[in-house]
């Protein structure tokens, strides 16, 4: 399966709504930068509300793909992570340093427009 | 799989990027007329934009969906209905008669807008 990846405006949304696997994750991250790419957009917001378990992998590629469009000129800004996600993550060692954060889908857009000083 | 509802503000986005079987599709007519209860949402909008191939089954289960929607008191807006999908329909006879439309998200959101007078 693809995650869908909507475009708002000059942003792109994206909301992680069923546990995703390795392959799906990889698939996920190609689909994001050659959007970005093909979009010219200048911010994403990632939405993790509904995801419950996270793996070293999945922390690996969500974190990469930031680094990734970070590189493409677009700011990411993960949003929702969940207790038991952040309490993983922080035990697995990643700590997605420099990544932007917020609450929910309209404090990330709100944080993306904070970011790129629109 | 199960099609991703995003919250933004007090409406619902829905983008169908994969071509769904009959379980997905009513895996969806529940997922969202659930959400529109928890979320007291006044309106959704939901792209069409990356469905190529539509069948009856899918058309039904479409136009049911804005039915349902529209009596729970959330009024839909349906976008980014490709040529060919639009072709299928009336091929079909089925007209989805009274259903808002518009060419893409932004402008969905812009018709959802309108129709509620907000």
């Amino acid at each position: 399966m693809r995650i869908p990846i909507l475009k708002l405006y000059n942003y792109l949304l994206i909301s992680i709504q069923t546990e995703i696997d390795d392959q799906t994750a990889i698939q996920f991250q190609e689909d994001l930068l050659d959007k970005i790419h093909k979009s010219g957009t200048s911010g994403v917001v990632n939405d993790l509300t509904s995801v419950e378990i996270i793996d070293s992998f999945i922390a690996k590629v969500l974190g990469d793909v930031v680094t990734m469009s970070d590189l493409m000129g677009a700011k990411v800004v993960l949003t929702g992570i969940q207790p038991a996600v952040a309490m993983t993550l922080v035990d697995l060692g990643i700590h997605l340093t420099g990544v932007a954060t917020a609450l929910d889908l309209e404090q990330g857009l709100i944080k993306l427009h904070q970011e790129l000083g629109e």
